[in-house]
């Protein structure tokens, strides 16, 4: 039994809401349990230098944290003058997950840059910004559609995200705060809508994990992200 | 008649929801219109270096927008390495404003942060921002009481701003953002529950105005902050 | 009785020098009692990105303090790294104040950036800078015209600013390091030699201010700008 | 057949080389083929100050190209004022992949900082600098027991790392810069002596991988981490 | 003959005009020609972290530009976020020179930061900051002694500077910016009033130089030193 | 008797390994003893946008240290976010010297990079990162006279440094790091294979130096850095 009365297959309370924001091309506030994170996608008719003149898009993510998102209040980023290597590898992340199942062709020589700025962590923000950020981006392309910009949707795919983790011995779904903070074993599984792997990063806290805990953990994993497939499905409808 | 319909001395709705973040001591998410502020308040028991063992706590603000809170995406700050010298005047003015209602003798030897950022723009989040903070710090001033931290309500008074501007020759309250770029005169006021002035800054975009043009804007104001601080009564009740 | 013998409405000592720099297209060293500030008026032609092909030109400012110019030597910023947020504040304010009177169309697509260095200060140094970088400015656009490079004078006004304050509950013009230290309200004003307001900033230091103290700075403030409005005559006559 | 003739599960020519530094208290340069990274443990008798007075130590990690490594000069870092998104995640995942065989207890308050700086790059760079971190580390502690300040060696295994991928549709193990360039899928291993996994990463460049595809990768990492193991221990023997 | 009248062994008009500044301790605007350098004295109580509780002091310089001091206005550091090269490269080398006179244990654990602000620049601003730089620590020695803070004066003998060079094959001293633009050869000497030898920097700007030709400008140097640090008595008796 | 038996005119072992980097155009690897300095030429197809058009090509270097090429760590420039004000005076002196010797007019409108990364420190970093970026540029130079890009050699003449200083009294060449702390009078000196003096820079450490000691140390130099030119003809032959 978990802290929180989950089974261990078991995901937060999820739920995803689209056009919260007036002014971008696509948005979604995503909320998995306590952490919330508000996913904005933002067209431009350029591109980053080393693509222009080759017809194809681009597809970048930032990610930020209010300073007082978490139970302890953070330095703002902007006032510390740089972005921590934290934040860095998350926006990575996030922006390969999507451009994964984005034909740049299709896309034309145009980029989105998609926002996510997580307005309260309680865990899992990487995960959940990704799959919020798909919702974003598939309203973005949709908006391109209906203005008659491009007439087939360059996303090819869905692409969603979630923790595991290793927990008092035991493998489990989407990992809240306190259990993140005690799991020996911590993974982030980035999969698409016909489950093929996108990004695994898995790490050990404290002893090394085995081959079968990586299986389990993949199990976990594949059996969420494949709700929250049909959560998206069912938002974009 | 304005474009959006308001009479001139009428405000935008106006609405403070309360408690809106899990983490901090005390929250607000004010909205003036289509202008949505997060307002957190964060106690931490340290002041600045420069107040160290004097007895007297302080109250600073940090202000921030998310990057497509506006029509066209801007840049992040932590991104670009550093906060614009708008940012900076705009904290520097919440902070002030803020502290002018605050006995910093009963607060003890503490400091309050208040961040107020701009989840969705459309004119005014400054004037927003320093409403909402106020409400965000009152419910941190009530939660030390209940803790026991403190016997005495530190907040001496309400304080609430407004902007104001002379748009096609007519002053009119609480400009939006279609109003704030065509405005000849834009005026910013704060002031307290009972009537105070704590900071004016009137600026002429084109041509100068008189002073009877200022006259007419501080009555507007008046008028608009003190329906502003019956709000914040209602809104802490 | 002020602490240096002044009477209410009067202004310490003023001198505006010209034509101080060998190099600058037009240059003011103004002094304000023990406040001095160095003004340079530099010519490029080429205007920021944003206004290029539209055939306006552009005027800037930029405000620095040498370190030792104050009691207590400060960091000097070229060595900290980044401007504060008070030098952000102070060089919009002086490039906003000389906009108000300059004719962006008569210029052409040319910027002119106004340095203003305070040499040594003593209170009121963005007053004294706006005061004396009008001169400058006076200047670079007579070089312009004796140069032919434009055949009106794109200057349609003078303009000169002043502080104001409430010290020991009286209201006081031109304020020295002295009373801005114990004034309780504290207001720079931004005046056109025709009697226009282009900016008004007052910020209660203390106990919030009323109406009845706003127009006696008022009042104040436009007897002193009168004055430095003639001062500004008889220098650039 | 690969295009410089390796069979899949081989890897380049490893060595690793110690005290290759006159002044660090361990060093290795290590080769995996054209790949060549410096790596030196500088002892510190200080923790950061988080741990201050808990009696554990810290390793930490640092990673950095000569601006030449590459087939295209980079901008060096330091000039450019700010470390990429790349370099702090590598050097993360270094300090991570280190910190999992030490106790930290055994090794008292002191901290390890092992600095890895690429002479020469070809793909591979972060697991061979993994791998020839531990050696420099081991080496430091070596040096910590001979001089009498532990008396037990607080490396509690071996950790190394190699990359993985799928090219040309084929799983390969220990890829080049072209093989990573071409690659489908690419994914870096970091495991013990024992064989438990540290660190898995793995990321699609353009199609999804699959969970046989994953297996596949992390048989050739086991085996080529295993081989790596052998040559440390003879490396410190 | 120069192209401004001079001889070779001519400086241009030389001043120093002390006590400029209402707040330093030590101050001095020295003049070579057009080239002015305002040079300040802070005294702190405090020394730099590494000779903390040695008994020792400190003596450091900083050196800065206006922005117009130059022909063509550059940009302000404070503004680009950093110090030139050139910058530290010349501030370096003040401090390097003020402390090669002065006994730091007389000094006692007390700093003093010698600021020197290049108001106007035609070449040879290095060797008039050095020079008028010690007129401001001078003053400084003598405060502290009025003060009763030291008993004995810490300077150990006068400091000077000046720049020789060749142009058009002729060894010339103290280069204005039209000779400095052309010359050769350029350089620096910084000696002491007993005609030792503190700094030499020489430089070929185009073909490498001669020892005889480093003899002839070490001859004029000499010459032009030997009356600097006359002056300099003059200035201070 | 030096502290290592060396003769006052002896220098420390010299050595240069060519082309030591797989991907430059031309490298070197230059040890001055237990100074290790690796030298890499990096060739452009671009200038600085100052001399586009111009037909002249521009020479430049940067120079960093290793973390740990010193006795104690040193913060990393890059983690720090800037160069310190000795390596940007270094890698100017650099450029400086070999600009000495290239005829830019030859190069034709390119740029060469040399970057002269310290592997390991003893002393003397800048000297020997001179004459072995002389090495690099060489065969920079030849690279491109076998590709056909240019008919004649930009090279002018060779260009070498050695530092000297006066230790226990007596002029020494070539000092290692024991010396270099020690000395009295440190002096560095760049030469060209004809014997022309490209840069002398002599820095009293305490006392003053006088005109004998500085053609004492002349003397050596001048021995020592036609020594170091035979090598590199050797090397390059």
């Amino acid at each position: 039994m978990r802290h929180d009365g989950r089974r261990s297959d078991e995901m937060r309370a999820i739920s995803m809401e689209r056009a919260v924001s007036r002014h971008a091309e696509g948005s979604c506030l995503v909320k998995f349990g306590d952490t919330h994170v508000l996913c904005t996608a933002s067209l431009e008719e350029r591109v980053p230098p080393w693509l222009r003149g080759g017809g194809e898009g681009w597809v970048t993510a930032e990610y930020g944290m209010l300073p007082r998102a978490t139970k302890e209040r953070m330095r703002r980023e902007a006032s510390a003058g740089k972005q921590s290597g934290r934040t860095q590898e998350i926006q990575r992340l996030i922006g390969r997950s999507l451009r994964a199942v984005v034909d740049r062709a299709a896309l034309g020589e145009r980029q989105i840059s998609v926002d996510c700025d997580v307005i309260q962590a309680d865990g899992g923000t990487r995960t959940a910004a990704i799959t919020g950020a798909w919702v974003a981006l598939s309203d973005c392309m949709t908006y391109m559609m209906s203005a008659g910009m491009i007439t087939a949707n360059p996303l090819t795919d869905h692409v969603a995200a979630i923790s595991c983790g290793i927990v008092d011995g035991a493998p489990v779904l989407d990992l809240d705060y306190i259990e993140d903070s005690s799991a020996h074993t911590d993974a982030n599984f980035v999969m698409t809508g016909s489950g093929g792997i996108v990004e695994v990063q898995g790490t050990a806290e404290g002893a090394p994990f085995s081959r079968d805990e990586l299986t389990a953990l993949l199990d976990l994993a594949s059996g969420g992200i494949s709700r929250l497939v049909d959560l998206q499905k069912l938002t974009v409808a």
